[in-house]
């Protein structure tokens, strides 16, 4: 769950001025987002910072839950794929070290925050919200699903779920408990979520 | 993680006129925040649902942030006493349980979303979120030394990281992925988190 990098910076991207623009504007819009939060996203502020017409920000993307919900089909095309080390648990601890590093990121962070607090109250930020995870979830559910086939885990096993049970301690510290988002963090929370999957508590 | 009852409800609070002046303008801040979410918090509205003169509500609260800190703190001490059923498993199934039926409450899910909304942009709300669940934890944190001293659990179990471990699930699907917050994935968070704690993961 953390973007491969900041878009626009590599030059590595599909081109096209149509797609420019686009990646300009979403660049715009997370920047916005972590700076000063939903309250502060404006579509001609976007448009300012991107270097891009109002009148092609408003005929593209309409609103700002609009806009955010393109921002997060970007960050779930752009983030990193799946490890493939051919262990469960170095599989995980990868994921989880992702995860980490997104949410203590100083630009990262702040912007996860930002678009989880205002899908608190926006049904269709909500929704794209929970998009971006199923793509992620998608993208990491393999390493379990060969786990299951290695034997190392019980048949049955509910990828989906595993996975997300790596993400939930560090997200849980994020928003509601506080606390270090530390490697130490990242790394337990894989081996809490390969320790329950082993013991079948994922078993559908 | 829960509250008791709304307070006010069932007259078994300490009494005396500031306590019940507390007692209304907490359930009044709560309802209009479980409806309105923070932005639509406003400390002449809440005197005025709460029955009480706004100068009483600016003298003793002062500001949004302070008032949001008192209803935390009053939610930690109106919250349910940890389960003694002398199982791990059932003592963290009964909190999850806990856990789930204020998330899923009609007015408690949207409350705590919105004190978590703003706990993202705020450091004093933030704050005082954190005491909540430093509260909620140090409260059933015996259930998992109990365990210990059971020889249910390795020796060193980090007691409020097992207790953490059990709502993480509870809150990620809340907040981030989306998902039923039903039943079964609270039974399922009180297994994972044994699971893990019997593997020696929480083990400091």
């Amino acid at each position: 769950m953390v973007l491969s990098e900041k878009p626009g910076n590599g030059g590595a991207r599909p081109g096209g001025r149509t797609a420019r623009v686009r990646t300009s504007v979403l660049e715009a819009a997370g920047d916005a987002l972590a700076e000063r939060g939903m309250d502060g996203l404006d579509l001609a502020d976007v448009a300012r910072r991107a270097g891009v017409g109002r009148t092609t920000v408003y005929r593209r993307w309409g609103s700002v839950p609009a806009l955010v919900a393109d921002l997060l089909q970007d960050m779930a095309e752009q983030s990193q794929p799946r490890a493939e080390t051919g262990s469960l648990i170095e599989d995980l601890t990868a994921n989880a070290h992702l995860v980490r590093e997104t949410l203590a990121h100083p630009r990262q962070g702040p912007l996860f925050k930002a678009i989880i607090a205002a899908a608190t109250c926006d049904e269709r930020t909500a929704r794209a919200l929970h998009r971006f995870y199923e793509v992620r979830v998608r993208e990491w559910a393999p390493c379990v699903e060969r786990a299951v086939e290695r034997d190392e885990l019980p048949e049955g096993t509910d990828a989906h779920e595993v996975v997300r049970a790596v993400s939930a301690p560090l997200y849980y510290r994020l928003l509601a408990s506080g606390g270090a988002l530390d490697e130490e963090t990242a790394e337990r929370s894989a081996r809490a979520a390969v320790a329950a999957a082993r013991a079948g508590v994922y078993v559908r």
